[in-house]
């Protein structure tokens, strides 16, 4: 079982993060990982702040000579800017965040005590567990990658794109659409929200390639692994809506229209010629494309500030303004490809069992073969 | 903490659910549950089994003269037909059930080792264990309902309508439809794809009226309620979609249209006027209704069925035919109903601590006087 | 993952377990289920209870035609007396029970709340669970025997006999023993006890023979396999002190008295010609036979009862006396290979993976040859 | 729930530790942090390695001023000697330690792979965690103390020594023994070892005061405190034996002898005069001090080898010598209190809820009444 616990403070010295379960004889890219917390911090409409941090992970652990050796592996990446300690209490708690839910939970006298652990800050630590979760998947033939399709009122058109082509032009776009008349519309939408001092939210898609079939289970409600993958997304900062394949669409259509018909070539196998159902069928991977989007709410912190309430005084006032983006949508695809990664490791390793990547791979080559032959 | 494990085959003997983690002190009330049971049984839509089952559950253990005793309840709710081991086998698994990734999974010759357990037969035993975590809800003041708000091309408008007026309206409604003029146009639509051999999804939405801030966590991703409730909606069967509040409208608004200001009176403490949120922020039930839609597929048993391919012979062949409904979104809703009343029970239990309904009581209204006073 | 809860009371209408993770394709014996249940029961110093029940597992769920299909399996053993409701009020809770602790932590006015479930006879789910885990097991080439080693004074001499010859002896033994001679006097030490009206407890072995080394894992404090076992063994009633191998005997002991020195044949692979780790070091198997001890206290419900306190009056008074027997350490035996079975079974899930035996055998006859090539 | 993970290796950069489930307003000293570090490290018997660490924690997420906001806390504990990539490859694994079984495990080719997680360098992260959860405790005048009562084949008289007593004098002695004239027969135990180029175990005790009745539940197996703690105990490097109060005597004792008879007075609510049941009744708390105690096997790496095999040749050859302790049963008493103090904190957590101190004060000051008055 991979498992794994963050913690670290938006102000704070640092964010950090242990992951349990990995296999021996993994390598482990340093520049890989980093390159995957770049990815994260860029994004037309990131603010200051972005410019600020230039993250790097020290693997603090679960390596010898940059390969694991079953141990657990502790993640730790600085802060450019931990003054915690030092900064301002903060009384007006914001709408949209978490701070006025967690000042009750907590009996905070300060939002800055809940707003410093809410933050997306967090998610960094998560995009450094998925980058290692990326290379375990990856040495099973497995890909990630994630492209923005809304951002406000901009959708993007990637139909007939494949795998390929969408992870290639979502690189090079500055939101991370495919569609570049689609991501040049969106940078103009992003534009105008700021000038407005408004803020966007967005959809993105993460797409999983080479799973094979029967990751997950149907046999008890907390096993699906589609389940799992709606919880993981939504634990996303921001995150009010989460979907597979055809998504809240398959609610209008008829089911002769919706269902995938089920193919076999001997060379193949089992396969389908279309994936209304995103990879899943019955709690579990059907050996397509995993297909999830999540629909991203606009950024909480406005400069134009909301009403809000002194939490000592209890009196009207305007919500703080604290350093914020415009549009966080092309980031959060980054966190989403981490947490699905993770799952789909998880899944994997529950599946095959094993406790080394040799082993992991005589399992999983022996699976394969089955399900062709079955 | 709560938590439970179900068991059961479509038409095996039974289907059973194991509850562990009730206080003492909880008055079960059987007619309560099998009313629950009742409810996911009817609705337009529904095939011939519902007609023969009916459901009731025996309650085996956990109660002493119909009150908890801090021990697990065990429900057993009989399956009509248990003719499991005398049906014959099924070589054509269906496209959009868990038919074929079960069978590549577990090695199964036949679908109906998979199917039988993949079944939604199934969720009667987490609507009694829902029934029960209800009854323990209510004991707080907390309400659970559920309408249908999408049958294939219909919608329902229910703006401006109270939680007691949509209950009301869904509890009469043949569909679960809290809108009249909808409701006649969703058996409609219903009775048309019946008669053209095809079958109908659509959205139901929960909502939970009197759940107190602070239930839920943003400190750690597997804390979050908001991602606990979306899995648990996301592994009811043929579950594709799940949002909470403005779900994926707030994709396309901005900030200023879509963040819940925020007001103090000094008798009800700090509220909202608004709920894009759905009653989350950070992780956290924010003391507003919750409210989360799940996009239900059409159902994947058709009568016109599909192209699928016979797992002995490889032969491409039509997918097996078995009894079904057009339309299960009005059960669906119920089941949701169930699954949701379940994780905030949980949460609420971790919450406010304590092994009896008195000693939970206390510490409730505890912590009600402190974050009216916060 | 194999995960399980049981539930029912000593007085209610039946014990129930619910167990899920189990792969597909094991077929379960319901004769070998009942014997296990029916090895529970006996044993010299039993009361009168043992004659009335007559224990028989009814597998509700998760098989077809006998044989597992990956689906969750629900026990049911029936209670013959179940006259949970009509029994009368106890309110002298029991020195040595949970009935005080019980009264106080869940509120109760009553120690039968308490009581009921607190008994004994919730083991029986537990060894039905522990017998299907044994048929899984023996699958895979492993095997459970449990022996008494010591009731009151009279401790067995077992040195040198081989795990077939004491399971054949204890198998005959009224007390479970291997060891005739001192079988005789643990009856005798148990007649005593019974003319004084008193109680006995005592201590048993577990020996699971045929488990390869890796089971467990030394990376987290969490996954050390017998720091599990100890948890499992723990949580039979009446249970005071585990032990592996040369147990508390290792305190006394040198290093070099203890550590079992490493040897390696090309046929047998690496092996010890001692055993005082009993089978585990560094939270892992270590490939020789599993040796668990656990200490049992005498019953706690006595003939000649203790002082108590009545919870209604506070006064002094003399504990209640409840039906019971005067030694149950050759049951608590049984219960015994049925937890270690469990947790067993549940590791080595973990470590292959796999959901058909299939699968399951040949990533296990993988990592044999994995291991001994190592 | 309070939940935690530890990672790093013996000579890796870092020992580290993410503790998640912490309420919020617990002030944390450092200085009490360290010095439970510095607890750890001392000890007659300890060898040479232990003058060159000086262990320091680093709190690098979690708290504001030094108090806690309900964030994950995590520890960094560096390795003065980090050397781990470029120390010699292993390849003669030693008996008693994890090596063989980890070399077979994960697959690995040197025995450093495995033994630098499996050190109990380890558990200077779970001393930490321990130091923590102390804190917490003593909010709710809960408190812990260890000490040795054998090392090889001497064992101390602490009979009718208080808690306050034991604790200072365990404090004082250099092998952590209550009783002066067996502290000074310990130490030439040790020297006696020593000598011989041999090494010693033997057995602490854990004593724990003030927890109130009612921790943990009888209700399923794996919620039992007891159960809990055993696995707790037994995790812990070198541990092969765990037991409660009178522990493996109870097995030749008569129930009369052994049961904690009941009292109460209107002052104090119902307690006992003796505790033979170490604290622990039907799984659950029973308001008397908890005693556990565990024994240790003697450290596993002589100075006079044992027998072994090169993984790589196959050659019988003397396992290899790394530089050790002769005697680590003092600091094994000081892990043992931290885990106890961690598993003892999380049952409190979930018995009583909240979020914050002064939450989980009013809760436990609810109960406490409660109880009394039952």
């Amino acid at each position: 079982m991979l498992r794994y616990l963050t913690s670290g403070e938006s102000h704070g010295r640092c964010v950090t993060a242990i992951v349990d379960g990995l296999p021996s004889g993994l390598a482990v890219s340093k520049k890989d990982l980093d390159s995957e917390l770049s990815r994260r911090m860029f994004g037309y409409g990131r603010g200051k702040r972005m410019s600020i941090e230039s993250d790097r992970a020290e693997i603090l652990s679960g390596l010898r000579k940059g390969i694991t050796v079953g141990s657990p592996i502790a993640l730790l990446i600085n802060n450019s800017d931990h003054s915690i300690d030092s900064l301002p209490v903060i009384l007006e708690p914001r709408p949209g965040h978490a701070d006025l839910a967690g000042i009750l939970k907590y009996g905070a006298r300060d939002a800055r005590d809940i707003l410093e652990r809410a933050s997306a800050r967090e998610t960094v630590a998560r995009v450094g567990v998925g980058a290692i979760s990326k290379m375990l998947l990856k040495e099973f033939g497995i890909s990630v990658l994630s492209h923005v399709i809304q951002i406000g009122r901009v959708s993007a058109v990637t139909k007939g794109m494949g795998f390929g082509r969408i992870q290639e032009m979502a690189e090079k776009s500055a939101v991370r659409c495919a569609d570049p008349a689609s991501s040049k519309l969106m940078c103009k939408e992003i534009d105008n929200a700021k000038s407005d001092g408004d803020t966007l939210g967005g959809v993105f898609e993460v797409v999983i390639k080479g799973v094979p079939a029967g990751l997950g289970s149907h046999v008890q409600w907390d096993r699906k692994i589609d389940a799992k993958l709606a919880m993981a997304m939504m634990s996303i900062q921001a995150i009010k809506g989460v979907s597979f394949g055809a998504g809240f669409d398959v609610s209008s259509l008829r089911g002769s229209e919706v269902h995938d018909e089920i193919f076999y070539e001997k060379q193949r196998g089992f396969f389908r010629r279309t994936n209304s159902a995103g990879g899943f069928e019955g709690g579990m991977t059907n050996g397509e494309n995993l297909v999830v989007r999540a629909a991203m709410k606009p950024i909480a912190t406005l400069r134009r500030p909301l009403a809000s309430v002194n939490i000592r005084t209890k009196k009207k006032v305007l919500a703080t303004v604290e350093r914020s983006d415009v549009c966080a949508v092309p980031s959060a695809g980054v966190v989403g490809e981490a947490v699905a990664a993770i799952e789909i490791a998880n899944a994997l390793i529950e599946k095959i069992g094993g406790d080394s990547i040799r082993e992991m791979r005589r399992n999983f080559d022996g699976y394969l073969e089955q399900i062709k032959r079955a």
